[in-house]
Formats: structure tokens, C-alpha cells, sequence
């Protein structure tokens, strides 16, 4: 079933930009050499019913998370990679070193091995590593206060022209989310907050080519898409793409999850192509390296990985370290036991060495190796419930209470951390689970899968779960891991990551309402403003998905005609509610109605000369 | 566009029973004669891996809306109708008459035009009313003490079988919200909520195909899906299929929201078909009568309307009563104006006439025809937010208010009554809407369509409002009126139906969840432990969509064996952690832990063993 893997083609990269919409670049006032892509998507006329004046409608921003891909002006060459944006700010701190070979023997291996030549991209660079004794993560900068280039462009991207947002949000609603929320998201609040440890900037020294975002929950919700292949299906091309895809709908990090074979070179690829950070679980690798024995895994083999990856440039790492040898027993007596992967693999290793893994035990060791190179963890939640019967267990909280352990730990050596969560969980018992992470790990950001709010629903999971990662989205959690039609079922494929990755920033943007982020409700009021009007193209356009939005127009009103029509296929023109109201609007604004008693008298006297002009303002 | 209406044919009428399924049907106590429909879904034995021991797996038995289509023992002919399971209940109360003839002019003007006969249904029963006097709500048997057939069918229905719920259940863990649910839901427990009007039975003595059913924020979460034509498409044979489909897949309610030609014969051969009850907006109708001009609306025509369907059986009545006068120009400002087709229609109305609407002058004998065929209200929310930032604002709050009084009205006249909610709420903004609707309301049951979390997704629109659905289910929300992927951009087809319900469902099924129903969390448990003993077709078997969930698992493992194997595409045979941790469980019972040092100690002794056996427990 596994097509032969090659050097992915140019033509299998979609490059459209969307309908209406342009790049605009903006510049920073720290680093005038930083330039923050945004997407600025063009609008049409407001028409009068009845002047027929037009007023024109401002461009809407959005924050574009697709990369150079949808820039016309850019050339694109997957076999050469995407331009390395942050290398000259990297090099420029002068703490890192170029070094003349690869430090990882796998690494080394693979390369050397000519067999592999025909599917291998063509690297041009050789790995950064922090000089001796230094630092290099986010962090450690931001402790010492400095403010980075990464943190200034993630200021910029945050506020999204926040002053147009001011503009239009003239009825914004939002609860100021923990009273965080600064009305301007500063470089300086950005650095404060890394430096806190509340929020990370996934930026390995060695994948230049991403654009920095940041992942904290008094910042827009943001999401993760998994790709990858496994040992029954798809090809590295298809994997790029995917990831090019992904970032398209508006993934804000991808995960690599490949578990079947040349996952090295698989991952260079996507690396090397990601406008966004790339997460991974070495343990997969590390497992595939021993043949798939989990017993046979050391700490040696999993050291080699984490470094191979880290020079690879993987941003950030999964790992494991909580699933400690007495939480295993606590999961006996579960209905479906341990469901993650990394959570079981380790299971197994620690009962049959009968020992702590090695993940807990060298943990230091794995934060010398991510301060390094500004890797930064994504504690795993190897004991996260798989059904709702399991939700909130012991063995859950227990693990959750040693990953607060262990980010002390990775704080004392300022290596960024979040956290990963559940899983399966019932409505009612979704904030226990974010109140109890932020207490227990300090504030680090959270990053959960969903969660579920039920098992019945198999082929529509990315809804029974985006429906709690909207909930723990609003409560506080940074980073939603978006969940496909396919969850439980199969890969999913290009179609399944769409319909994922939008109902997952739906969701987002559902919690940055409820959170009352100051960037959110300027599109939402847009939109609903094109939609009242009539202005079906801003409609689709503003949309998170236009090419859908358009598609399921189109299918009952094909017509070109109906999209400037002033009514729908829901009503037909003689019961749009819509028309109605604008000519009750038309009519009450006419009036100027202050209270009860001028409405009354207003009324009165129009209602005759709205019967006389013939009831209908406009066809 | 629109085809030409025509009798539907037989063929046309989905009627395959879903896989492993059968109807069972419980028997009344009070009334023997009550037969009570379910689904039982038989499963396979689960086969211990190491032993091949097999245990057999009891039946889970399902709440089921299908109706008679899914019993491939009942006959069915839609042109006969269902069987009219409630008739003899109706009369044996005595309080009813059967008419001569039709009340309403219309009704009978259309019974007697000629060129409507090759799309008519053939009628082969005149109406029922109430006698002189007699009221024949199940609110008024309720008040008097009288625990009807319906009652005592909706208790039995609830249940679900609870014995098995309690076997299952170990591990339940929802609240008892609002601590009303009772472990057993008993008839005097159905006639008491109905009584106090927390529940309702929409249930229309000319409805008497329909199997009853309840609505009520102590009993499961109900769901409704809208059917109908409009002007610009869709034929009657593709209303009373897309019903059947409707049902088929989970709804509990439908309304028919036709608004183009042949309203009034589209609706007959969809009650009379129609296993659940029905519910419609009589204005729409109105409307077509006075060409589509809401000025010239009159009472006597929205009466004639009311009394129309009525007789045909339509279970309740959208009415938007609480449109008044003084509240349009609350509109004014607003991003959307009035949304409600049937706001919309009475606000343009009032305007015109500069008048308190017909509805709201005239609501003590609408409850009149209501007590004389027990129709529902369901009080219709005109001044619905459109978009977020209209949401919670003056007008939608003083509409509520003022729904509340006419509650309070319905009541005096034992009329079944439950309320409109929104519409378009961020996820923070929710709550307030339930809370304010049961304290102005008196507690009559909330139905919602939604509420839409954000406005950026058409296309998407199911998700987006399945999150509020969940949430103000959860909240105390009654039922759920569905919102298809069409929402804003057309007029939903029989896959956007499925996809639509299927949402609901399982929105209302997460409800059910964090509510803490007794006979919510058996499914789950069941699917769950199906999916940890890779019994792939059990887990399709007791999803929601059955059909879809095994669709996709084919999609990339289409060999029949791959539903028997013991790993699935995601990870592939090696890496399968639910395998791994099947084996873990093994490993920690065999231990029989209680403690960590027990855990600690017993482990030791084990870790041995395991190596030694190959650290494969099966493969």
C-alpha cells in the first residue's frame, strides 16, 4: 500500500492565494529588517437600497499562518528550500557556532548512505549549535531582558493592525480573559511573558526558515495539524504537501508524527518547507532505530535522536518524561488503558527493565541538548484518558503533577515548556483539568488534544472534540491539537486536514471571542456586516474556508446573478428576513427614536408614509 | 429550478435497518397496550488475547427515532401513512369530537381543488378536536393528576433500559444537574415536570403516528432538524424522504419550514408519515396567502392558519408573540437587524400598521385553538441576535421578557409552551441566556438553535454552533434545533441533513454527558471498551453514524481482515499503544498492586518474567 518514496515533485504544492486577498508585510520598529506577513483581504462597496451611494468598506487584516506559498511575488522551490528569514538575527547574537559535520551518528548514517540519495533533500547548511556555556532559547533571553527580533515580529503578528481593529470592533464584548490582555501587545509584554514562562516562542536556531509565533494563553488560541506517515501508508511528497496544507488553512505549528520509514528524510523535507515550527516525538524515531522493541530503547539511542533531530531543526519536542513506573498500575483497571503512543511505549520499557524511564531520569541531560539549540519541550501526557469513562484519573492528575516537576526543572535551565493534556473528557470536568495544570506547572502554556466530549461520534471526532477545545481554548489553554474526521478510524487524508484544521481554528477563534482577545471580533463583525448587505464575495472571502463557503453557495444558486442577489436559496426573494430588516432599519433610523415615547410618536407618523410609498423601500 | 410537485413515490423512502440492530419494544405497565421502540445493537464476544477465552458482550439497547422505517417487519406504504398509535388513547379519554368536515376555509379549498389531486395525500380521517369546553393538553391531564399513555411511554422511552445502564455505568461520573434527574424516570415524575411546565409532549391529537416524546431539561436532550422547500427548490418527495432521513439518523423533532408552493399538501404527507413530532411557523403560510405581503397580514387569516394546521395534526407553533411594537427600534443599530424570517415579518407588519402585532393582542385565543388539539407553543425568539456583536443586547433581552408573561398566559390555559433561544453567542456570553431564560420563564424548557460561537466559518456552521449547542445543553437547554453545513449559503440536501443531525446528536449526547443522565455514558463505555478489544465493527456498530465510521476505517484498510486485526492505519502494527497497553494491563493485573511499594515490589519480581517470555504477550 506504501507508494515508493522520492524526491517530492515541484507541481504538488498548492500555491493559490486566497480569493481577494493580498501580503502585506509589516515592518518593526526595534529590528526595521523584520517583516511580518499578515493577509489583508479586499473588499467590496457598501450600495445604499435606496441612494445607491456607495461607502466603501476598509480592508480587513488577518493573521496568515500559510507562509510565503500564497505570496505571488515569492519563488517557491521545495528542493531549495524556503528562505532562512531568522538566520542573520540568530547569527548576529553571537552565541551560536556553525560546526563542520553533523553531531548525531544516525544522522551521519543516513547521509552517508547512498542508497538514499534519490529522496534526499539537498542540504545546503550545516547545523548551529550554542557555543559553549551559552543559551540560546527565548527564554534565557528573556530573562535577562533582552527583547529579541522573534519577539518583536510576534508583537507585530499578535496585534494584527490593531488600530483598524479598534475601528471597527465599536461593540466588542469580550471578558478581558484574566485581565492579561494588554489592549497593545507589546514587545516588551511578549518578553515578560516568555520570560515568565507563560508563553513560548518555538524557534530552533537550526529552522530559520519559520515564521516566529507565540503560544501562551493571554495571546490568540493558536493550533497544531499532525501529519505524517506510518508503516501502512502515504509518501514523503504527499507528507510535504500536507504541511504546506495544513499551514494554507491555518495551522500554526505542525507536528511530524512519521513512524514508518526514512522518517530523517521525510522530516528534512518538511523542515526545510515549513513556514511554521515543527514539533515531534523522538520516541518514535528512537523506537524505529531498535526495530520497534520498546525494551531494547536506551538512553544513548534516544540522546543520539534528540540531537539528530535538533540539528535537523524540530522545534519542539515531545516527550514522555511524566509516565513514571508507579503511575503504570493506575491504569489497569481503565476501560482503554494507555492510548498514547510515547506513554505506552514507555509503559512497556520501564516494566520490563522495571525501572524509571529514562526519559525522568536523564532529564537535565535532555535540557542541556534543548537550551542548545532552543528546543523546547512539550511535556507529553502519556497517561491521558482515551474514553470518558477514564477521564480525570488518578493516573491523569498523577502525571500531570510530576510534568509540573519537571517544567521547574526545565525552567531552571530557561528551556521554553508547555504542556500536553487530554484526550477524552466530559463537558463538566474540562476546566478542572486547565485549572489544575495552571497550578500545578506554574502557568506553562497548555496544548491539548481536543479534548472529546464524547466517544460516540467515530468519522465526526473532529467535532465531538472541537467542541471541548473551543471550551478549554476559552478557559485558558494556548495551543488546540486539532483532531481529524478520521481520529480512530484512519490517516486522514488532504480533504480530512482541511475539514480539521478549519473546525480546529474555528474553535480557536470561538475561544479568542470568549476570551476577549482585542484582535478576534474585528472579522467576525465583517463578515456579519458583508452578510447583511448582500455582499456574497466579502462574505466567502472573510470566511475561514472561501473556496467552501463559495462551493456550497454555488451548489443550490450557481448563478453568477446570485451572488450580487439581495436574498438567498434559504428563503427566496419574497421572505428574506434580512431584506426586512434593513427596511425596518431604513425606517427606524429615519425616526431617530431616543425612548419608549418618541418611538411610539415616530412610528405613528411614518406608518402612513410607509404604507404610501408601497411598503416596499427596495426590490 | 423547482420540480414539479407530484405524489411521492414508494420507492424514495430509506428504510435499511442499521447494522447488528433491532427494534425491541418494551411494554407499558399502566397501559400494556404501550409498545415502546428502541434499538438493540448486538456485539461480538470479546476474545482474551492470551487465553482465547471469549466473554460474551450483553446488547446495548439505544434511544431510537427512526420510527417503524427501521422494523423490517412493519409494513409501510406512504401513501397509507403510519400507523396511528395513538388514536385509541386519544378517544379513550372522551373528551375529543371528530369533525364533520375541515374547520379551515383554506383547507377546504385546497381539499376541493381539482388540479391539486395527482400530488394530494390521500386523507382517510376527518380531525379531531376538543369538545365544548374540554382542554386535551397533556398539561391539563398533568395538572388534574393523570398520568396519560404518552406519560408513561416517554418514561419508559427515557430509561433506555436503566438496569443496563446501572450494569454498565461502573464508572459514571456526570453531575446530577440541578439534582432533578432521578435515578428512574417514572411516569408521576413525566406528569409532574409536564405539570409544572419544565416539560413538555408536543403531541398533537391529530398527530397520532407520532411516538411520543419529551422535552425538558431533566430528560435527555432532544434535537430538531428543519426540512422544507422554498421557492427556489426541492420537491415534495425529497421533504417527506428527507424526514424519514431525519429521523433515521437521530432527530427527535422536525419542523417543516416550507415557504413555496403546496405548503399545505407538502405537510400533509409529511405528518402523516412522519414518526416524530412535527412543528412549523404558521406566519410563513399566512404569508403566502396575503402573495407575500406582511402588511396586509389580518388576524383572521393567521387564525385560519393556526386552525389549518392544526387539524392536520402540526404537534406546535413558532409564533413570535414577543415582537412588539416598541422593541424594533432596538434593532436599529445593530450589525444584523432581525434575523427571525418570522421577526422580521411581524416587525415589518407593526411598522406598517404602527400597531402592537396580532399575535400579542391576540395570544388568549391562539391558546384557545392550542388547548383544543394540544398544540405547543414553541414562543419564537423574532429578535434573535444575527451575529456576535449583536448578542445578549436590548432587544433580544426585552423580547425574552416579554415571552416570559406570555408563558405565564399559556399556562393559565394549560398550554404546553417552550421558548426560542438564540442564535448567534461567544461561548462566554452563553450561560446568561439559559440563566435569564429559566428566570423569566418560569422554567418552561429553552429550545435553541445553536447558538453559532463565532460568525468566520460558513460552511461550517454546524461546528461553530454545535459548540454552543453542547454548552447550553449542558447549561439546562431543553432541545437543540440543528444547523447544517448549509447555514447561510443554502438550502441543506439530504447529506448536509445527515451531517447536520449526526452533529446535534452528538452535542446533545455531550450534554447528556455533563448533565450526568443516567443513561447517557453506557454507549460510551461500550464503544470504548469495543475500541481498546479492536472489535472495529462493534465500535462502528454503537457510533452514531455507523455507516460513515466504517467508510472511513475502509478507506485506508478496505480488506475485511484489517476489521478483525489487532492495530489500525494510524500506527500501524508496531506501534499500536492500545496494543501495548492491552499488555500492560495484563502484566499490572497479574501483579494485583494495591500500593507503591507493593507496585514497587511486585514489579520487581515481574520484570523478569516478562523479558523472558519475549516481552510479547501476543501479537
Amino acid at each position: 500500500m506504501k507508494k515508493r518514496d522520492t524526491a517530492p515533485k515541484e507541481g504538488g504544492i498548492t500555491r493559490k492565494p486566497f480569493p481577494k486577498s493580498k501580503k502585506v508585510y509589516v515592518q518593526g520598529k526595534l529590528y526595521p529588517e523584520i517583516k511580518v506577513a499578515m493577509r489583508e483581504i479586499e473588499l467590496s462597496d457598501t450600495v445604499d437600497a435606496m441612494t445607491k451611494k456607495r461607502t466603501p468598506n476598509e480592508p480587513v487584516t488577518v493573521y496568515d499562518t500559510s507562509g510565503p506559498y500564497t505570496d505571488p511575488n515569492m519563488e517557491i522551490n521545495i528542493h531549495k528550500g524556503l528562505e532562512r528569514i531568522r538566520e542573520k538575527w540568530i547569527l548576529e547574537r553571537g552565541d551560536v557556532e556553525r560546526l563542520d559535520k553533523f553531531t548525531s551518528e544516525y544522522c551521519n548514517q543516513r547521509l552517508q548512505d547512498k542508497s538514499l540519495d534519490h529522496l534526499r533533500f539537498q542540504l545546503k547548511h550545516l547545523p548551529l549549535r550554542a557555543k559553549k556555556g551559552k543559551n540560546v532559547s527565548q527564554m534565557h533571553y528573556a530573562k535577562q531582558g533582552i527583547i529579541t527580533p522573534e519577539m518583536e515580529y510576534v508583537a507585530i503578528r499578535e496585534n494584527q493592525k490593531i488600530d483598524e481593529v479598534r475601528r471597527l470592533a465599536k461593540q466588542h464584548k469580550g471578558e478581558n480573559f484574566g485581565a492579561n490582555i494588554p489592549e497593545y501587545i507589546t514587545p516588551e509584554f511578549v518578553r515578560d511573558e516568555v520570560a515568565r514562562g507563560r508563553a513560548v516562542i518555538p524557534s530552533n536556531i537550526n529552522h530559520p526558515e519559520a515564521e516566529p509565533m507565540i503560544i501562551g494563553r493571554n495571546f490568540l488560541v493558536k493550533i497544531n495539524a499532525n501529519i505524517g506517515n506510518s508503516a501502512t501508508t502515504s509518501s514523503i511528497e504527499e507528507e510535504v504537501e500536507k504541511a504546506v496544507w495544513a499551514c494554507r488553512w491555518g495551522a500554526d505549528n505542525i507536528m511530524d508524527l512519521s513512524t514508518g520509514a526514512n522518517i530523517h528524510e521525510t522530516r528534512e523535507w518538511i523542515i526545510r518547507n515549513s513556514p511554521v515550527p515543527v514539533g515531534t516525538v523522538p520516541i518514535y524515531q528512537a523506537l524505529e532505530k531498535v526495530n520497534g522493541v520498546a525494551e531494547d530503547l536506551t538512553w544513548e539511542i534516544f540522546r543520539d535522536t534528540l540531537i539528530e533531530q535538533a540539528e535537523q531543526g524540530v522545534d519542539y519536542f515531545t516527550i514522555h518524561a511524566g509516565v513514571r513506573l508507579r503511575y503504570i498500575p493506575m491504569t489497569a483497571k481503565r476501560i482503554t488503558g494507555i492510548v498514547s503512543r510515547g506513554g505506552s511505549i514507555m509503559a512497556k520499557w520501564c516494566l520490563a527493565h522495571h525501572k524509571e524511564s529514562f526519559l525522568y531520569t536523564h532529564f537535565e541531560e535532555i535540557c542541556e541538548i534543548m537550551k542548545a539549540y532552543n528546543v523546547a519541550f512539550s511535556l507529553g501526557d502519556g497517561l491521558r484518558p482515551g474514553c470518558i469513562a477514564d477521564a480525570n484519573d488518578e493516573a491523569q492528575f498523577a502525571e500531570l503533577e510530576t510534568l509540573g516537576e519537571l517544567t521547574k526543572i526545565a525552567w531552571k535551565h530557561d528551556v521554553q515548556t508547555f504542556i500536553e493534556g487530554p484526550g477524552h473528557i466530559p463537558m463538566h470536568m474540562i476546566k478542572e483539568n486547565m485549572d489544575k495544570q495552571l497550578r500545578e506547572c506554574g502557568e506553562a502554556p497548555f496544548y491539548t488534544l481536543g479534548p472529546l466530549t464524547t466517544d460516540i461520534a467515530p468519522g465526526y471526532d473532529h467535532i465531538t472534540s472541537g467542541i471541548g477545545a473551543a471550551m478549554i481554548g476559552w478557559y485558558g489553554c494556548a495551543m488546540l491539537c486539532y483532531v481529524t474526521p478520521k481520529e480512530h478510524l484512519g490517516l486522514p487524508n488532504k480533504e480530512d486536514v482541511r475539514v480539521g484544521v478549519v473546525t480546529y481554528k474555528l474553535a480557536a477563534h470561538a475561544a479568542d471571542l470568549a476570551k476577549g482577545h482585542p484582535g478576534a471580533q474585528h472579522r467576525d463583525d465583517a463578515l456579519s456586516k458583508a452578510r447583511f448587505e448582500f455582499r456574497w464575495e466579502d462574505q466567502f472571502n472573510l470566511s475561514l474556508d472561501p473556496e467552501r463557503a463559495r462551493e456550497y453557495h454555488d451548489e443550490t444558486l450557481p448563478a453568477e446573478g446570485a451572488k450580487i442577489a439581495h436574498f438567498c436559496s434559504m428563503c427566496g426573494p419574497k421572505f428574506c428576513s434580512m431584506k426586512i430588516s434593513q427596511e425596518v432599519r431604513h425606517f427606524a433610523e429615519d425616526n431617530k427614536v431616543e425612548n419608549d415615547e418618541v418611538v411610539v410618536k415616530g412610528l405613528e407618523e411614518k406608518a402612513k408614509e410607509f404604507k404610501e410609498k408601497g411598503s416596499e423601500i427596495y426590490l
